[in-house]
């Protein structure tokens, strides 16, 4: 592997400094809505795929942005760290873990997954009128609701609300990164 | 006025309840690039208009997020109140203050903002390659620069992730507010 991009040790380092805030771990992902009108949730950072920059998260196949992103897969992560007062914006492409290819590591997730975390998979359709009836009995191997998001950066907006605010932009161009200090 | 809408009963108690928090008055707005990608990122609630539910935010009038709005005015505020596990996904319109019809509005805001917050309207452009250059002095009033933000909620999905967890979906028709619980 290259060196680690410059923007990818200040993230290393915002997640290390602001660890004791649970919802450190916590980032936004925007989408175009089917509507072509923006949309954004809250989601829960669950890693690094090995040995590079993408950023994980698990989803509901059922939920609303499993098919925006189908659509338009262009997703822009923001990340802002409250301790340090550090924000990331991220330009990625999303892709969905193939179970092919990736059920390793799909399974590697799900088996690292609390039982709260799991039982949502195994509710009624998210989003649609509430049914209070019997849900599905959680199994131990990932059921078919589930999806691990890879979410791949190709340009970082960083903001940094210090004393003296700083603003860099990094581009990806192949394995390599170019920043680029901005007027913030 | 009509009576209040539950969700902003619900926003308003969420405020008071993680008041303590300076960062719960942060909330995220995602919007639609130029590209069509979407983006995001942080701005600080500035509170609601008066008599309504539509939210204040301010922005420089030379950031992107400006333009964005300008061809499309569909914007998601995102709030995720860590404390109390709540989050507001809110389809806004979102129109700028006319220094016309609403100057001392503006004027209201502007007074209200600390000498750091004002001081960034003086500012280099946001976005451009840094200078280091002097920039301008501020000034009393508000300068060109300073743009005020009226994000007026359309539909709120509102998630609170409690033991058990809950969501509604609020949707605006005139002055009233259609609720529906759904499946979290």
């Amino acid at each position: 592997m290259n060196k680690q991009a410059d923007w990818r040790d200040r993230l290393d380092s915002a997640l290390k400094g602001n660890r004791r805030d649970a919802y450190s771990r916590y980032l936004q992902l925007a989408t175009v809505g089917l509507d072509g009108a923006p949309r954004c949730r809250t989601l829960v950072f669950r890693g690094f795929l090995e040995e590079s920059n993408t950023l994980l998260a698990i989803t509901d196949g059922r939920s609303q942005k499993v098919e925006e992103i189908a659509r338009d897969n262009r997703a822009q992560v923001h990340w802002y760290f409250a301790r340090s007062r550090e924000q990331f914006r991220m330009e990625t492409r999303v892709t969905m873990a193939d179970l092919g290819r990736q059920g390793n590591l799909i399974a590697d997730v799900w088996s690292r997954l609390s039982e709260a975390a799991r039982d949502q998979f195994f509710w009624h359709p998210p989003g649609e009128p509430l049914e209070s009836g019997e849900t599905l009995s959680p199994t131990e191997s990932p059921p078919n609701t589930f999806r691990l998001m890879l979410m791949e950066p190709q340009k970082v907006d960083y903001l940094w609300l210090g004393k003296r605010h700083q603003r860099v932009i990094s581009v990806s161009s192949g394995d390599m990164w170019e920043e680029t200090q901005v007027n913030p």
